[in-house]
Order: structure tokens, then C-alpha cells, then sequence
């Protein structure tokens, strides 16, 4: 049955339902700023309320140790299959914050876009899910499938209170599949369903030295540095050909089989894609492989940030006390970042010199993800994005980490069709962060159109009794 | 003729000479901040009142580009020599602040100590002069020399306006020798008398790769990231042996005698005492060298910083733009920091990696100063010291770098007697600088007895007319 009024129905309120991402993205819901706390209850309660307005049922704002998961469903199709609708409503620090055209919260619409932090990553996907319940809702009072909805407000963070909540509450989330949308197309007009994602590994390398600032001119050349015995292990931690140096980390990496790589090559984003969404001229990395290669088969470890000595303007003559650095790991199947961590910590203790000291301090981790392409699920978001966009979509890896999926795999077992709307160069995570409104708007016909889909799912499970939400923490 | 009532006087009025210096450290006069400017201007102010009240002549706040420069005089010994007394007013910042136990302009005594930021360097080490002045001035109200006093604003950004204003005014600063109290002692009672100071070169290296952040899971592996090249550079300024690994740098580098090793070897500190006063374990630095000869024979390669990618809490998963690092050379005769920045700058351009672009910024230098150890002004001070302190001072060679003693050695061709009072363990540049009281009284006895014994020499110049000071700029 094609959701013919559904469609109709989105078509006609696109204004509206704009105006409204545009309130949803101006939330400055930063989540590793604690003093932003607020905004992201502000936007949960936002959410809610969005979210019973529009039709939808048992909407509770779940508290958790850190920011709140908003919840919602809709249970009513007996018989039918359910799926579960993940987003995130928290966004990364907007900083630099003078690199932006405009106020990362003001969400300004130029051109075809709307520009703003979170725009596309991830409140303006999330938003197409939601829209699409939305016209469903207020036309055919009712959904093709069961619907269960979690938003959660820590994605950027993690996710560190998210597996535990939906370990606790495993019977009242189970579902035939998962669906999300913070991933990319291969172009405008190009659809993409992702299949797999790298996993993560963040840490932090402390090194001391003196116990406090020295003056580099009375001890410069006679006690070590370590700033710079800092700088010397993190170069120590690449070879010439851009290899991760670390005894052990290539262990584990699977070699796929060239069926798999000719696929990629044939689907993927070519090298001066890659390039030319970065803005660089000039590749980097591992011999052999192909930039898309680099960026979602094969491991990579990046300098996120280094912090020490004197940080002002002109040149203050200290030898500093400390230095940090901020590294993270993306890592592939089948690596664990358990056992990577492991192997990080013992070789800084290798290598550190005696005449500093140096911790390692493991922040977060996440493992890679895989979905099989052939999953009903996957083949119902293909169909969907045909409708949706007028063309298929083809199966993408992509370099980043959402451990929800490993989570849904793990605790509900069941995969995550990953059907992202995001451009290329829709700049996630940088300034003037924007998302390509006809993605917005297509992406919204194309939820409709996977709603519908997923209802000739198999293995349909019986809508859940109500049952009180346990929370990450207490039992 | 010894001066008795001088040093009486000195010792009856140490509680208030004590209040005054506390006063005077109490201005924030950290010259790197522009917000601080006006501190500067009104503690140059209070100097200068100061100076009048003790009873010094042609008291002056001589406006430059930058900081002022606070001018006296007394010029009614017809016939004597002329002594030039060198100090400056400002300081450095006071980060990181929360490591100070008592705040930085508190001016806090604890036990035989004045802590604050600049108690030691330099405001507490030029008071003596200014209360040896006093103590002349108000027993015998005269002084047994000529006196010119300069205290500047900038030291601790090189100086970059005083040359300039000493090159001006050349005529009306002329003097048989300058003498200033910046440098350090060998140890409580133990005097030391400054005879070498390595130069500088500060710099900033700066590396830039994308245009803007960019996602770490997105581009991780196939784009460069320019705080890795970064690190990867500085990791190669210095090889294997800790040797600076730029192709020429030691070229110039004179090699002394074994009388000259001796005599320091003989005099200077030994390597556990320098590690004593780093509060540091473990030395560091090119093999076949005592520490006390990689601080001052040897040149060294200092980072004082890098700034780059993410600052706060936690990982944010980028791969930065951009990486500035901060560093300072400290050089030996026969360096020339003009010829080492361009060693340093040709080595960058070969090293930097193609993916990335590297800039190097020249801030600041200052040439290495050596002092005849057997000029009378020197001899002066030895006497000085000996009746002052009761011992007699070792001649000290400095790690740091002071830039006037290279200005009044080549523009009024004089030498600078480097009368230091500082402990090895003051804390200059550090949080909780300190100034040893003890060293406080026994430098203004010192101070005093240095003017008598300077009446002595040779080379006599005649006072000078009063005459318009030029500044830095205009003509």
C-alpha cells in the first residue's frame, strides 16, 4: 500500500516542518560541556513534547547519569514488525568559533542548506524520522509497523550511559531492526545505505617532567622535556609508510577478499572524492590501499589535539612541567579496542624515556561495526530510497563510529540499517556545519516509504506491554 | 673611604625597605599582556616618584613604543666615573596560577622569603640598588660616582625597544660601566659575578593542513594531519646524541679550553646541584658535557609550547587544521641568531612534508654576551661581594639571556657587571618565585659598597648636560 497521503501530507508542511529543525537546532546542546547541561534537558523536553504532539505514545524523558534518552512508540500495528528509530540530539563543541559564517546556534538557512552545529549531525536525520511518523500519523491515524523511538543526548560523548539502559530494559526495545540516519550519501541525488563502521579508541598521553615550569634558559639542554618527549613518542608512532608503529595493532585486521574490494572500488567514493570533500590537495597514509580503503577498512590513529607549555601569544622561555596529548584510535574488524588499549599502554611504557614520566589514559572505546547488506531490513531502506530519492542506493562503509550499532547487534541482536542523508561536505563536526535541505526533504519521503517496507518484515514480535523504564544506573 | 653611615642606614631601615619592595611587586607588570599596559605605566610612575624621593635627579618616564622606560640620574661627582644601574619593572605571566601557593601580587613573606612573581626577578634584585642609592643619598647626600639609572618595561619580551632608545640617547647614557642584578648566585652566602649569558632566538613554527577540521573517523588515514607533522618535525630537531639536527648549527660554536673547563668546573655548579635546583631526578642533554656546560657553553633547543587541535576536556574527534608550536633557541659564542634563524628556517622548508605547509616566525634575538672577568668594574664588584656577603664570588657563567649586556657592549661599549642575587632555587619564571631576604639586605650592602669601590675607576667621563631624551621612535 503506498503512503500516497503520508507523502502528500510532508510535501505540503515543509515550511513548517523547516521552522521546526530550526528550533531543534538551536538548542546549544553540547554535551561534553557540563555547563550546556541544561540545554540538553531544555531540548529533551522539546523532543517529548514534539514527539506526543505529533501522535506518538508513551513519550517519557528517561533521566541517566549523564544526559537524558527521550523515548517514544507506537504499538498499535498487532501482528506487525517493530522498529526501532535511533538519534541523537546532542552536537560537538562549535568551536573554532570564529570560523562560522554564521552563529552555530542560530540555524540560518542559505541557498539550499541550513547551516548550523547539529544541522545534519544529528538533529536535522533525526528529524526526517520523525516527520515521516508525523504524516503517517496525522493522515492515516496509524503506522504500518510498531514503532519504538530513542533519542539519546550523548552520542558525541560515547554513548557511555546508552548500552547500559538498553541492557536494562532489553525485553521493552526488542524489535525486528533498528534505523537510524547520521551517516552519508555518496553525493547529492546518491543514496547510501552504510554497512559498516569503524570502531573507536580515545586516550590521553600524559607526560611529566619537573614538577613545575623551569626556566629554559638556566636548564634548557641539561633536563628533558616533556613537551617534546611527547612529540617524540607520538612521531614514534607512525613508520615512513604511515603504518601505526605499535607492535600487535595490525594483528587483528581482516584482509578482505578482492570480491569485497572490487565492490568497493565499484561503489566507492574515488580518490579525489575523498580529497575534495576534505578540501586537501594532497592524500595521505598507508601504501596500497585507496583513500576510501584507508578510511573504512583499514585502522587509523589521529592526533586530536596536543596541550602544553605556555599557550599565549609570543614565546614564554619555559621548560613546561607537562604535556597532553589527545589521540584516538578508528579501528577495524577484527580489532578490539580492549586489546588495542592494551597495546598502546604497553608500548608508551616502552618507549617512554627514563627521564620522564608518562600515563595513558583510556577514555572510551566502541568496536567496529558490519551489517549483511542482504537483511530484509536493508533490502526494505533500498526500496525506500528509490522511492524517496529516484535511485538506488548503493552500500557504503564509512570511516566513523556509532556504537549503537555494536549495541544493537549485541544486547537486542538485531542490525542497523544505516540510512544517512548527510553530503559529503556537509561539514559534521566543523564550522558552518549545514545539511542539504532537498536531503532533508527526501529523506523524509524515504522514512515514510521504509515504514511502509518494513512492514512485510519477518519475524514480527507482539507490541510490548508498558512496563516501567529502568535507568543506566540503579536496578 | 668605607661607607659606614651608608650601610647603617641600610640595616636600620630594612622593615620599611621591605614594605616598599612588597608594594612594588604588588603591580601586575606582566609586559607580554596587553591588558596589563596600564599596570606597567602606573608602576613606572610609582618608580619613578620613588627615585625622586630618595633624592635622585632628572627623573624621568620616558615613553616608547611599548612599555616606558623609568630614567634618574646623579651626575655631581665632577671628575668620578660613571656607573649605569640596568633593571626592569616587568614580568612574566603568573600561569599557571593555580599552582602559586600564596597568590603571584600578594607579595607574601613566608620564612627567610618574599614570594610573588617578579620579587626575584627583577624588582626585588634592582630594589638594591635603588636602597643602596637611598642610603647614600640620605646619610651623605652625595654619591661617591656619577649615577644614570634605566629601568625598562620589556625584558621579558627581549627588550625590543631599549637598544633602539640606548642608540638614540648614546651621548647622554654614556658611563665607564653598567651594572645590573638579574642573574643568580652560586648558593645562600655563596656570591657569584656573571660573565656569560647565552643568547636567543625565539620563534614560532606553525603547520597547517586542511582548511578546517575535519572528521578524524571521515578522513582518519588518508589526510594529513598537521599537529602530527608537527610533532614529527620537532621530534627530528635533535638527534640520537640530543645534539640540535640542524645541518650548520654548531658550526660556530666555540670550543674552550681546557682552562676554561677547569675554572668552571672548578667554580660552577655540579651536576647534582642543577638537578637540585630543577627538582628533577634525571639529567638530560649532548653526551661529554657537564650540566653546568650544556646550560651555558652549549646551545640548546627549547620547546615552550604547542597549541593544537582540541584544548578541553575529553577527545573530540578531529583532525586539526592547524598546529603552532613555540620555541627558543639559547646560543653560545660565536652564534648569531640571525644566521641560526636562517639555518633554522632553510631545515624547516626541506623537512616540512609535502601534504602540509610550514611557516616559521622569527619573534626575537639576542646575541651571547661575555664579560672580561678581569675588568676593573668586575674587580669593583668581587670587593664589593666580599664585604657584602663575607665572601669572595665566583665567576659564573648564565644559561639565560639577558639582550642589554650585548647592547651596552656594543653601542656604549662598556661592560655589564652581572651582580647577581637570585638563588639557584628562586623559582624565576616559575610558580612561587621567591626572593631570599637575606640576599635582599646583603645586596644593598653589596650595592653600596660596590659605589665606593667603583669611584675607583678608570676612564673617568664627565656628568652631562641635561639634554631632551629621544625615544625609540620619531627622530
Amino acid at each position: 500500500m503506498a503512503p500516497h497521503r503520508a507523502l502528500a501530507y510532508a510535501q505540503q508542511h515543509r515550511p513548517r516542518f523547516l521552522a521546526e529543525l530550526k528550533d531543534f537546532v538551536r538548542f546549544p546542546t553540547i554535551s561534553s560541556q557540563p555547563g550546556h547541561a541544561g540545554d540538553l534537558k531544555k531540548c529533551a523536553t522539546w523532543l517529548a513534547n514534539h514527539l506526543r504532539r505529533i501522535g506518538l505514545e508513551s513519550v517519557r524523558v528517561i533521566p541517566t547519569r549523564g544526559h537524558p534518552i527521550v523515548h517514544a512508540a507506537w504499538q498499535r500495528a498487532q501482528g506487525r514488525p517493530t522498529v526501532l528509530v535511533y538519534g541523537h540530539y546532542d552536537v560537538l563543541p562549535a568551536d573554532p568559533i570564529e570560523e562560522w559564517r554564521t552563529p552555530p546556534f542560530e540555524a540560518t538557512v542559505r541557498g539550499e542548506s541550513l547551516y548550523g552545529r547539529g544541522a545534519c549531525d544529528d538533529k536535522g536525520q533525526l528529524f526526517t524520522h520523525i516527520k515521516a511518523l508525523e504524516s503517517y500519523l496525522m493522515t492515516e491515524r496509524s503506522l504500518p509497523v510498531n514503532v519504538k523511538c530513542l533519542f539519546e543526548g550523548e552520542e558525541e560523548l560515547d554513548s557511555p550511559n546508552f548500552a547500559p539502559f538498553v541492557a536494562k530494559n532489553k525485553r521493552q526495545l526488542s524489535a525486528n531492526a533498528a534505523v537510524m540516519s547520521d551517516t552519508r550519501m555518496r553525493a547529492p541525488g546518491r543514496p547510501a545505505i552504510g554497512y559498516a563502521e569503524r570502531g573507536t579508541l580515545r586516550l590521553e598521553l600524559e607526560v611529566r617532567g619537573p614538577r613545575q615550569d623551569l626556566h629554559s634558559g638556566n636548564f634548557g639542554g641539561a633536563v628533558h622535556n616533556p613537551l617534546q618527549a611527547l612529540c617524540e613518542m607520538i612521531a614514534s608512532l607512525h613508520d615512513d609508510n604511515r603504518r601505526v608503529a605499535i607492535p600487535g595493532f595490525y594483528d587483528a585486521v581482516r584482509t578482505w577478499s578482492e570480491k569485497e574490494r572490487d565492490y568497493m572500488a565499484r561503489t566507492g567514493p574515488r580518490d579525489a572524492e575523498i580529497l575534495g570533500d576534505a578540501q586537501v590537495e594532497k592524500a595521505w597514509g598507508e601504501r596500497g590501499y585507496s583513500l576510501y580503503e584507508r578510511t573504512t577498512v583499514r585502522p587509523a590513529l589521529t592526533l586530536n589535539g596536543v596541550v602544553g607549555g605556555h599557550q599565549g601569544s609570543g614565546v614564554k622561555a619555559v621548560i613546561p612541567a607537562r604535556a597532553l596529548a589527545k589521540l584516538s584510535f578508528r579501528l577495524v574488524p577484527d580489532q578490539d579496542p580492549n586489546e588495542i588499549g592494551r597495546l598502546f599502554r604497553d608500548h608508551i611504557a616502552r618507549i617512554s624515556p627514563p627521564a620522564v614520566r608518562s600515563t595513558v589514559r583510556l577514555l572510551s572505546g566502541a568496536k567496529p561495526a558490519l551489517i549483511n547488506r542482504d537483511h530484509p531490513a536493508m533490502r526494505a531502506a533500498a526500496f525506500a530510497y528509490r522511492k524517496g530519492f529516484g535511485s538506488s542506493p548503493v552500500f557504503l562503509r564509512s570511516g566513523g563510529t556509532i556504537p549503537v550499532v555494536d549495541t544493537f547487534q549485541q544486547i537486542l541482536a538485531i542490525p542497523t540499517v544505516l540510512m544517512g542523508f548527510a553530503l559529503p561536505d556537509d561539514r559534521i563536526h566543523a564550522p558552518n556545519e549545514k545539511f542539504h535541505l532537498p536531503n532533508f526533504y527526501n529523506g523524509i519521503a524515504t522514512c515514510i516509504w521504509f515504514l511502509a517496507a518494513a512492514a512485510k518484515l519477518r519475524g514480527a514480535r507482539p507490541a510490548q506491554k508498558e512496563a516501567e523504564w529502568s535507568v543506566a544506573y540503579g536496578d
